[in-house]
């Protein structure tokens, strides 16, 4: 089960003005599965995109892209259609036309132009998307749209996922109530750069584009591009955010005012939620890790300790048996590829347990208290370099028999 | 049980003149195993060594890299003193002064100098080495000194490895037969540059030290720097190449003669051998899988390619289950940082069946075909880039539910 995950209910989850969605099981994934979302959008709204780093980006993140490329578009998406089972990447040019086809059917639906429809998957690799099975769908999706649909459309986006992750904030801006809420997929495949990870967050707040997009790429900075599972990277990553401009307050237009702030920081907050439900929902994971690295010369070089160790298999096995076996921390450190560390600086800490310094165990250090923190759920690495004044912070879990078990189970 | 390991018998094991082998059981690891190993060589002895790049590096490694840059003691090495069970490493002043210690208890037995002896530990890291165990077995190890133990010493050096790893070549040098021997361990945490890992190769050729050296790094470039089983780099690391100038060639002064390069060979194949044993024997695997990168622009390139496809768990769990879900292979590609990587000029092959090429599945590639090479237990991914003209060749396993049990369950 997942760590410490408490999930949103759906009364819990707010609609956001001027956002509908459907659900329907196509009948791409498993029979009984919900597997294809419409999110449709009113008139006005702005879309702003992040997507994988992948060369082997799929084929719905290429028209995704551009469709958003366009600034013409970008501000007129209408609709978004989201399916699992299949990830339509590695399919060719075959894969690509069928992602056009997904777009100009259900524009056809909606009675909009296919460059205002934005295409998602996620699923199995290198399989022919079931187009037909799409396009059969989209009318069913098309009409069970409405706005309190969010909890059903975070469910409808699951592939390996245990729970689904969902979550609403509102602030006040203007004296009108501003609504947040977002949901979010992803379990393996979970690294920087956003792997198979796909994430919708709407506000009804109006601001401008070029603010959505500066929001979103902050908001990814500190969630999704801060968690790892598996250290791979997906083909289909995707994290989008909506402003309908419905809510009634005045359009934020600059980055100075403080509705921009309080704004950014609601978004942040939800996005930041769901990468850390994504990573309580790891693939197996018993525990929930934080990585903090201080002290460091530059942030680059913070981020390449906290990766080496959130990503080396011998950390997370020990961290799922409970193993205070530290020095596999101390090594990962070493292999991190940083220029001209000095070792005997360095101090590594466990919450707030002293484990190692100059160059080894700690003087104070019992095998007790090492052992009392790593029976926890949720463990603090914290690690100081000294040697400057940059630092991070990452989330990550434990590597258990039932990562192996899921992974080489997937397909069947 | 390891893939397709079939392991050297006692007798094929062949003496090295100039060479004698001790083991002992010092009490460091459980009972009843074999943990301490003492080499000694006669006067006379050219070695050269390779050691990690973790800056997290053991104190046995910093002692033995000191005595090694000496060019005085680097051509008088008499001894080498390998323990299991303790790696000596996150061990800060402490660790220091016990691997000196090591060397000066051994120098003492054998009537050399301290900075005559390398030491080596592999084991748990950041616990304190038992110096007093070791001090108090050396004599025994010392006691069991004879050409003929090179299979015992295979044994005496294993930790997690289920088969001990050590083979045997002769060449005829000028009419004389020359014998090259070399025993390995290291199971996990193995990856290029040097992962807890030690080997150990022995000649009886005449070379001169300059020569020596260029071998060692050159069998270490084609054999323990293509390997990886789970990604991490220890702190331990060592491949040793000693040469005792008793088989009686005529010495090799000249990187050009035909000597050296029958020599180089010999070693390279030896090397290559007990690398490829290393990953069979990985933690867990069940699979060998060669991963060859062709058509790349450079060979770094070509390894990143190669070690994103190794390093990959969902890929590794995919191996594990025979499920030819290609696609991850794909995706790991995408994202192993390849600048301008066209994928559709990308060919994907499993041994002789073509996967994937235009960007997608191959026209003719049926999934039995693919489901055929995944259920053997040697598979062959050839990756064809077609961007240039350098290759690399590299060797792993896959990941199985025996790794994250081997690896948790470690210590206890």
């Amino acid at each position: 089960m997942p760590v410490n995950f408490i999930p949103s209910l759906p009364e819990q989850l707010l609609p956001v003005k001027g956002v509908s969605l459907g659900i329907t099981e196509a009948g791409i994934r498993k029979s009984g599965r919900k597997d294809l979302l419409v999110i449709a959008l009113d008139d006005g709204a702005n879309v702003a995109g992040i997507f994988t780093q992948n060369a082997f980006c799929a084929a719905p993140v290429a028209v995704a892209k551009e469709h958003l490329s366009n600034p013409d578009s970008r501000s007129s998406i209408r609709a978004l259609a989201i399916n699992t089972g299949n990830a339509n990447a590695g399919t060719g040019k075959e894969g690509i036309a069928h992602a056009r086809a997904t777009c100009a059917e259900l524009a056809r639906l909606l009675s909009c132009a296919s460059h205002q429809v934005l295409p998602f998957s996620t699923g199995v690799i290198m399989e022919p998307l079931p187009l037909e099975k799409i396009i059969t769908g989209l009318p069913a999706a098309v009409a069970d749209l409405k706005p309190d649909n969010w909890f059903a459309a975070s469910q409808a986006i699951m592939t390996t996922d245990i729970v689904p992750k969902a979550v609403s904030k509102q602030i006040s801006l203007d004296g009108m109530t501003v609504t947040v809420t977002g949901i979010a997929k992803g379990s393996g495949m979970i690294h920087p750069n956003m792997a198979t990870m796909l994430s919708y967050i709407a506000t009804d707040a109006a601001l401008t584009q070029p603010l959505l997009e500066e929001i979103v790429r902050h908001a990814a900075a500190k969630s999704f591009n801060r968690i790892t599972v598996d250290g791979d990277t997906s083909t289909n990553d995707a994290f989008i955010l909506i402003g309908t401009g419905r809510a009634g307050n005045q359009a934020i237009v600059d980055k100075a005012s403080p509705g921009f702030t309080a704004l950014q920081d609601a978004v942040t907050e939800v996005a930041a939620w769901l990468a850390q439900a994504i990573v309580r929902d790891g693939e197996g994971a018993t525990k929930f890790i934080t990585i903090r690295i201080e002290g460091g010369r530059t942030p680059d070089e913070c981020n390449q300790a906290a990766y080496a160790i959130a990503r080396s298999p011998l950390v997370k096995t020990a961290f799922f048996a409970s193993d205070p076996n530290l020095g596999r921390i101390l090594a990962a450190i070493g292999y991190a590829g940083i220029n001209g560390l000095d070792v005997n600086r360095l101090q590594l800490y466990l919450d707030d347990v002293l484990v190692a310094e100059n160059g080894g165990r700690a003087s104070g250090y019992r095998e007790q208290d090492g052992q009392r923190v790593m029976k926890q759920s949720e463990i603090t690495v914290r690690v100081v370099l000294d040697r400057g004044s940059a630092s991070t912070t990452i989330w990550t879990c434990d590597l258990s028999y039932d990562y192996v078990k899921i992974n080489a189970d997937y397909r069947s």
